[in-house]
């Protein structure tokens, strides 16, 4: 069953990223362990796995050290945008840099991100250099996020590009990476690539939905997170006039409005929502559509579900 | 002439770090040049093409990628540091985070570091394994010093746990994966290893004297900063003594006397910097009898000056 293999290999990968954390500096080990061991969907892990398999690849065991590293990636992402963005709360816990400062924070994210690297460096060059090109994408994106949320100003070009860049970019290097790895032909890599690419698209679009109509409880952190920052630009036409009515509630409007709350209740009886889901659904429909190029096989299958849980997850 | 030859590397090395943070986000591109064009000694990149040289390598231009990715490992954690020391400036001009901001200097840090990963990965897997713990060293050094000040208590061992993680580690890798790439044997490894390990050392200590007895002017930056930080143990028989007569010069105290230069006088006067001096020309000496298990060549004449600048440098 390829749903035993992949369970097997995510508790590998599980094991993988705990261990690979030690460290005589407690304090980078703790907050490491404290974020690795907070849960988290392992889509990245879970995309390499399942290209790999769906490419014919045989040993599991060879792509544990690369699934870990590319959640890995993430989890060190995760890590300094808690620090940029002041979260407190992660997957229901406390953030590392809540409880051990912006400094030990700053310095976990970085420490995590060379445990990537210490995992990626012995599959040598070829998929290094795809995972290094991810690795800057995704600070690009994020960067590009943090600009535009400053100028105040987002439109649909630049919300695509963000998604891309900082979602997109890592879902497709999993994937195609797992492929190459099984040794897949040029024509597969492709569409394994294709697949995970529009798969990231979907993730990041039904995020930013799920940061407007979510439930916080399900979701282990507040709501409106994204739209306070002035990134909550997917689920309008137009981008520029959400951002300008948005602004940071400030404490004397708590008392008797919530800018934030009523910002969110006007987004979602807008209808952009179902803007934004219909978009979702359009770029879930290319991931199905490149991954209908595999043969068939319990990967493919599995993979086909994993769209459905991406598209219709409520947290 | 090994110097000329050794200049161009330099100018080659400058270039590849200028061209390669090109990016569509232009406050990456713009925060990573006003660093990469600061200046810098750039001793990490001189100690690759150094020992790629003594050890018989014949085309520099293989080593650049290499050497300019040394270097941007140690622009990236500068760019952190300042961060978290709250630096205003550095080699005389203002910090990332003074003029971008805590948000793009973090992303910036980051997609420096990605760039390294970026230019390391065609090297393939021995180089990228080397660097790759270097880097993670070097974050637990950055780490360790961070927890020591913390706790205001750091012993000689703690401190040189901490130099040899944050500053030897990465020197030793450039040696050696200079060494490497020209096809040296074991032995000569391991001789040019040892070397750049000590030159770390010596470059660390003699930089905490600076920090203590050093011209503001010449170095670009204030003196005491590390002092302040809780760091300055160095120049000590025993650490916490001078930890526990340190404190932020608070803005009261400023007006009567400032307890900073109060506490760099006493430093200066106590002798503990001449014995931290004796420390330098001790790991200084080591590295020489290292470099002089290599055969008699230009180049390493060239490590052997380079010795010398790092002990009796200013700035």
């Amino acid at each position: 069953m390829v749903s035993d293999l992949l369970q097997e290999g995510i508790t590998a990968v599980e094991e993988k990223l705990r261990s690979v954390v030690n460290s005589d500096v407690t304090v980078l080990e703790d907050a490491s362990l404290h974020i690795i061991t907070s849960g988290g969907k392992r889509l990245r892990p879970r995309l390499v796995m399942l290209a790999y398999l769906a490419a014919g690849g045989q040993n599991l065991e060879e792509v544990i050290p690369m699934a870990a590293a590319v959640e890995m990636v993430h989890t060190a992402t995760l890590v300094h945008d808690d620090i940029n963005d002041h979260s407190l709360t992660r997957r229901g816990k406390v953030t590392i840099h809540a409880r051990w400062g912006r400094t030990f924070a700053l310095l976990t994210g970085d420490f995590l991100f060379t445990k990537v690297y210490q995992m990626m460096a012995p599959y040598g060059a070829p998929y290094n250099i795809i995972m290094a090109d991810a690795c800057s994408q995704l600070v690009e994106g994020e960067t590009l996020q943090a600009a535009a949320a400053k100028a105040g100003k987002m439109d649909r070009e630049t919300y695509k590009k963000i998604i891309s860049l900082k979602t997109a970019s890592l879902f497709e290097a999993s994937s195609r990476m797992g492929a190459m790895l099984a040794g897949a032909d040029e024509e597969m890599v492709e569409a394994l690539r294709e697949y995970a690419y529009n798969l990231g698209l979907t993730f990041q679009i039904v995020d930013d939905i799920l940061d407007i109509i979510g439930d916080p409880e399900k979701l282990g952190k507040p709501v409106g997170t994204d739209l306070v920052q002035g990134r909550g630009v997917l689920a309008t036409e137009n981008g520029e006039v959400v951002l300008e009515q948005l602004e940071e509630p400030t404490v004397t409007a708590v008392a008797e409005s919530d800018p934030l709350q009523e910002m969110l209740a006007r987004l979602r009886e807008s209808g952009a929502v179902d803007v934004a889901r219909m978009q979702a659904i359009e770029v879930a429909e290319r991931a199905r559509t490149a991954l209908y190029r595999l043969p068939p096989s319990p990967a493919r299958d599995e993979m086909e579900s994993l769209i459905d849980l991406v598209l219709n997850r409520d947290r």
